[in-house]
């Protein structure tokens, strides 16, 4: 939740000249989204939201995480549409930001996950991985197997801080991945950080997907593995079977997957929770006194891996 | 900007029952206001704004607040107006807070305060003052001099981590402000906080005042001496005796002030100037490691301080 960068009215109405809006009626600063400064801006057309990117985002990143919200809107997937300018172009400059306008989209995330959502969010996910894979441009994925070695080495002699041998196990667990991380399964476009809070609801059903921002070419797999740690585990950190269940069943209704990809798929949560562990532990040691955002608990994710390294088969996660 | 409750849709819905507001569509943490978390929630109806009251602000208060705000929109200021449940209530509870929904309203908060900005404010605040002379309730300013003393020795211990001979400086400043502060200056109900982030403008006029939370009985040329502080310094701490002049004006055009109110205005503005660094200081040195909100410079009220300290008369303020 923050806003790092204040525009000024002056800024904001002469961007807002380079595009067919209207004019400016409200501005406001949104507790949402922790990478970049998000602002609700209503115009005499519409609500918008108005985001300028900081420094964690990548300039260069920008015109596949933009060009991909585009893409999928247009393949009939619910998330924010970019706006073009004037000039055509959807990116550009604010108060020396990169910065984007984008559609606003209805719907609430849910701040308690019941089962019902978590079978909405495996039909839509699938759908948005099969309409991907039209997407021209591609992006690695730099917080995957490979990166996470570095960042490990960034926070190990720390470690213990947060808690006692918590480096030891975890440089265990990543000579597992490394040895055993999968090859070849299916792989296209992922949303890579499918967190309830990037998920809106209205009405019954999902009415939006936000936040594209780590968006990238990874397995399929991969993202299903975040979402059983995202969705699946309830506050007391035990796993909900059933949750899991609904989300991998209307998952493959949509987009079956492959015998490798459900043997796969405990070490692919294991990675996946390695993963952000790994960044809220980077955060947590890290985070500047007086930071706008709160680092979020790194061993909530630590409890997640164990769960994930005593599963003995699919049927833990509900499958048959 | 804070988010410090987080409401579950199951809870925002039950409340909403208690409304004529039709469905909610949407539910978004705004990023503005430093006391109590806001969310802009818009239903099928409309916009508006969900306060939820944290700690800071006190529980028998807030039916003063919430009648001032229905009073001063019934007069015709420009204010958020409580909406009423179908009990006729405004106030209740969410989430085991004190809650209220008020109406949204358009407009732009100055990130630049521009002369034009003073003048509109001036006017604005003058029809507020005898806008609220009709209001039926009191509450006293408990941060006005008799409350400053005791804040000033929770600090002084520590006042010299943030400026070296502060506490002997302030320790002085009260000693003055106790011995001359002004009596039976025209009085009644003032906003207190009228800070450029609680007044909104839109296509050239003031669109709305926001944020009562501080409102309370006490000297008219009070909160003028607080605007003069909020909204007339520039951002190098440089007095601007045009805005001054713009404010002062404007002001009295509608509510017009006795000499005694103008001769006393240097001594109000080093009087707010105190008591927003004393309340800055304490946030300063008491914030939690953490915290959502960075605390605000003490020093910089400091300045402006000392700015008043030296002032001759009302020349210096820009008036005859």
């Amino acid at each position: 939740m923050a806003v790092y960068t204040e525009v000024s009215d002056e800024d904001l109405r002469a961007f807002l000249r380079q595009y067919e809006l209207g004019e400016v009626t409200s501005f406001k600063g949104i507790a949402e989204g922790v990478e970049n400064s998000n602002y609700l801006l209503r115009t005499t057309s519409g609500s918008f939201i108005l985001t300028l990117y900081e420094k964690r985002v990548r300039r260069e990143d920008l015109p596949f995480f933009v060009g991909l919200m585009e893409h999928l809107a247009r393949q009939g997937i619910d998330c924010p549409v970019p706006i073009r300018g004037r000039d055509g172009a959807a990116l550009r400059e604010l108060c020396g930001r990169p910065a984007a306008i984008v559609s606003f989209l209805d719907g609430l995330w849910p701040r308690r996950v019941r089962p019902e959502h978590c079978r909405l969010l495996g039909e839509a996910m699938a759908h948005m991985h099969i309409a991907g894979g039209s997407f021209g441009m591609r992006r690695g994925n730099d917080l995957s197997m490979p990166g996470w070695r570095p960042l490990f080495e960034s926070c190990a002699a720390r470690a213990q801080e947060v808690r006692d041998g918590l480096a030891e196990a975890l440089e265990r667990e990543l000579g597992v991945l490394e040895g055993e991380w999968p090859e070849g399964l299916p792989a296209g476009v992922i949303h890579a950080d499918l967190f309830p809070d990037n998920v809106f609801f209205l009405g019954g059903r999902l009415s939006g997907i936000i936040d594209f921002y780590f968006a990238c070419n990874d397995f399929f797999a991969y993202d299903l593995a975040t979402c059983l740690n995202a969705w699946c585990f309830e506050p007391d950190d035990s796993f909900n079977v059933t949750k899991a269940r609904l989300l991998l069943q209307s998952y493959r209704q949509v987009r079956p997957f492959s015998q490798a990809e459900l043997e796969a798929l405990p070490l692919l949560a294991r990675g996946s929770a390695l993963r952000f562990l790994l960044t809220r532990l980077y955060d947590w040691l890290h985070h500047p006194d007086g930071a706008l955002v709160d680092p979020k608990d790194p061993l909530e994710y630590w409890k997640k891996l164990c769960f994930h390294q005593q599963v003995r088969g699919p049927g833990d996660y509900g499958l048959d």
